[in-house]
């Protein structure tokens, strides 16, 4: 399948070039970036040296091409989008630019009205998990934010439970700082960023509104940045009106994930690794589900890891590109992360 | 003043001879190690080279001393205080052992009868912001957990708030490497904690008793190890019956700690460090609080920082030393800490 | 091809087994481990949770495979050897044991005499880029450690140059946490290990030998342990008896590496990654090599990276195996590493 | 004694004002910085919040002052440096503008011409150990840079022992994140930085000249930038034209420093740190230096430890100012390094 990519030389896109180049139903047929263009994708992407001679192209040197991925800055794919529905069979969205239903959330989480509210809609949550059968014939696919991703496939199991949610769920998110992106500013810099456990969001954060809309529950997200390059550690605070026991969760996220290729619920009783641990999924598609019941307060933690550029975004997105192609689910995506690393 | 250190080689004991050799009031006479005795003390702590000429010695040969510290793994200095109350002036206890006045708590959180209830109720908290007056005359003070300590100082503030609280207090912290002392076992190594964001303790943190004692709040605590070796940071989501405003925020931590050369309100609207970032802190005796509003989940966040060797432990128990001596508070606590570290 | 590991549970053995799985000619049949036996592989290796249900078995129960894989810790594979090789139809030791061909190098760099000097002469080193031919009938190869194929690979197409050596090569070597393997002691605690660009073996590091029996130079080696998990460094400080220009080395290398798979050549004009830099490579096979000239002291700079458990120990095993196997040299080798990580 | 810095806001920048806002016989009186003006000193130095309330002033504003710092970005000093000796009682130069005595140099390792030759052979090197005397009555301190101290702080020594050196000597240098600057730019990034061994200047690195000024040794540098934020490691190798012991090594260093305040020789048999590790100097004005004998290459390794922002740069400089000032040499550096850090 004939495939490109808008916006390739930032993290995502990388991530997504590694993938697609060893992806045996794909043939990538053009990437672009405008500040790369003319130069070859491993000046970006030092790890892809020798595996392509690809090089980035121009935007305005974009053919029509059977799958579109969007890899751009949030914000840059709202105005094209149209443009690129027409000239591709299917695109598959990668920024936050379609990911919420409601057109009066842009202004609020991203201050900037969405021109084109009706595609808003149109466009279906990239979450295979819950929308594999919409995602099959999907021609707009919104990939969702690396948080959100994580919190959703955390707490959404739980919605059915008796007895939650009665009221909001804190999410304390932890991320790498590649979910910053290539141009981190100052606050990247290694020397400002090793070693923090900054409270870069305690209250705002924009994954927020994905979170809600896909779970129903009211979300008070604190968003950190830790040091880690690649990894989301979402842990989920549900209280509940009633005591809950670890077998019914267990059986609960059984139900929902049991024959999903790609979550693993993990709650061990020994080992180093007994909760999700992001660290050992770089580069794999996973997320790790697990929880623990606190009867003290009457909560459950509900845990979840994952790949920001993996499962929290470019995994993800070639999981759906993969339904929506009717190829196998797991094409490209049998890398199982390192141990240690 | 003649001081000596029991338990002197771990990460908290090393802090504590830093401290102790700069102070100008103390006359460090001894420090004991099962495993250094005989040694330089600056074997088991490299910054100490040419500091000083003390060795170990053994616990056996201990001598009274006007003050005693005790820095011993937690559990064993439950059966050895009323001995050292009785050769000390009196003993700062930086273990788990005369934390909770409630001897009950104890087979809870540490698995262990407490063998001398009686002194549990004797014991003051090593709060000087809170206990300041009852210092200045304790024969034992019992410094609190890092993690506790944060946590406490970021809440106790906001008990007096109407509409706070009316359900559990959500914290959620992240600490260092050298929380889990010298001896951090396979799960320390660096090839298995580089990186990391591991939820050690999602639930059933031992320092879950001592913050709700110190603040009357119910405490829903999860505790996480994130890559850095120093540092606590304790986010604290609590749930309002009212709105809030920032306005009234700074005016409740400011008449709380305006007067404190300890604890700093740290809430900025530009800049790298706009929140309390532990990062800052190594080597400090700061704790830095801050806070955010977040008006959408009714909800109020409430951060702190600290090292958790400085004003998590060792650091403040010099701090408490000084009160109990009755030196000014800030004696040998000058260091303001590093940027970039 | 029926396949076993002796001695899996150990960072490389880890690494071998996440490849082992994935390579499709190969039926992994058992791993061997003394303290782990019983217990699912993915317990020692949280990475491969839900890739195999595979558990460790004891040493005691190894049955005869086609292909023997040794993973043991140094010294462990010595006496043993001639009974596997018996059992085996061939035989990969990822161990020291076997590596050096002169007998009496073994008390001199690790302190034993060897019990079976005549499987040194035997053994083929595990260089495919040198001893392919000798590998594809060898019973019994001899993987080079990390740092010295590193070190070999950067230093012997130099060898036939005119002017080198006329004089001690320095090699400055670098290596990551997981290097000093899962048992790391006090020196590899996260704590201590943080941040350290620790001089661990100034003179006489054992790779030495190893690295002179391969190129026949005089070889200074000085080693430093720093802050990565994975990923080993050398840079190797080349003095001429005359003018070099980097043409020549251009030519030179590209002469000797131009058609392997997995060593490339790295001396880029621009970019973030102009020379070969170990972090881009965790997972992969690759070895990169760089050089500089320096007109100045009229040295050259030989530079090496791979991945300690990649290219410096299982991948090379793997590709060692193809060799001996007849199978495609790349075969379940194609992950080309991640960038950011 | 009335002091102002010129450029305060970069990294050693900040450590100055640290260390200046704690030096008893220093009145800070101004701090300049063009992009900063107008702001607290604590919003680019967070970890001064509370120590101060100076703001930075525009350079248009500089006051005369006795004692003048001078931290600007390398090459802006050359041209203003008549005037802030003119109105100054003298200067202190961290920059790199007046460490070569030869103005010829220039060009070649820094790419401009010097406009004032004259003042190169006035500066008085910022070596306390060599240069004590001249610094006393010095009008322009020039601090050399911080791999250019440590070697020469490792290499002075030994250059009059016989059979040192006849060849170039291979100095190996490591240094952290801050020894970029806070304007790191895109390699600077976290994700980029974290984990690297990178050789950013195999050859040609401009410390070379300075040291080679100090020592008269020809020098074969080869730079690398490792994942740490302070400090910087050299690991000299030097050969020998004869055996050497390390008793007279032992003999050679403490003639040297045996009563230096700030140079350790580190060479211990046993422990965790038995050579100069930068690790755990973060913050102090150690230099340590150590040494090992490679009796197998004839060989002689030299290693010093500091960290860069500390004796590779403000520490000294601070103690280049209590020479001059004819205070005593350790005022205000007394702090010693944290362990664990």
């Amino acid at each position: 399948m004939n495939v490109a990519v808008v916006g390739g030389s930032g993290y995502v896109g990388g991530e997504l070039l590694r993938l697609l180049l060893h992806h045996p139903d794909v043939e990538l047929a053009q990437v672009t970036s405008v500040h790369w263009a003319g130069k070859p994708i491993a000046r970006a992407h030092p790890n892809l040296r020798g595996a392509s001679s690809l090089r980035f192209v121009s935007p305005a040197d974009l053919r029509p091409a059977e799958a579109l991925f969007v890899a751009t800055p949030h914000g840059e794919a709202m105005a094209r989008m149209p443009e690129w529905l027409a000239s591709s069979g299917f695109v598959i969205d990668l920024t936050a630019d379609h990911r919420l239903h409601d057109a009066a959330a842009y202004p609020r989480y991203y201050r900037a009205d969405h021109p084109h509210p009706e595609l808003l809609t149109q466009a279906v949550p990239g979450l295979p998990e819950f929308y594999r059968n919409e995602l099959r014939a999907a021609r707009l696919i919104a990939v969702p934010g690396c948080i959100a991703t994580a919190s959703i496939l955390a707490l959404r199991p739980l919605v059915g439970l008796t007895g939650v949610p009665d009221r909001p769920v804190v999410i304390d998110a932890k991320s790498g700082s590649s979910a910053s992106g290539r141009e981190s500013g100052p606050a990247g810099a290694h020397a400002e960023r090793s070693g923090v456990m900054r409270a870069y969001a305690p209250a705002g954060h924009r994954h927020t509104a994905e979170i809600e809309q896909e779970t129903g529950l009211t979300v008070a997200l604190s968003a950190h940045a830790v040091e880690a390059v690649r990894g989301v550690l979402a842990t989920c605070h549900v209280f509940l009106s009633r005591p809950v026991e670890e077998k019914e969760l267990w059986r609960t996220y059984r139900a929902a994930y049991g024959s999903e290729p790609f979550v693993r619920i993990v709650h061990d009783s020994d080992g180093l690794y007994r909760e999700p641990e992001p660290k050992i999924l770089a580069g794999s598609n996973y997320c790790d589900v697990g929880f623990a019941v606190d009867a003290h307060a009457q909560r459950l933690v509900a845990i979840a890891a994952l790949d920001n550029l993996g499962k929290g975004a470019a995994g993800n997105a070639v999981q759906c590109f993969n339904v929506r192609a009717g190829r196998p689910e797991t094409t490209a995506l049998d890398f199982p992360g390192l141990h240690p690393i």
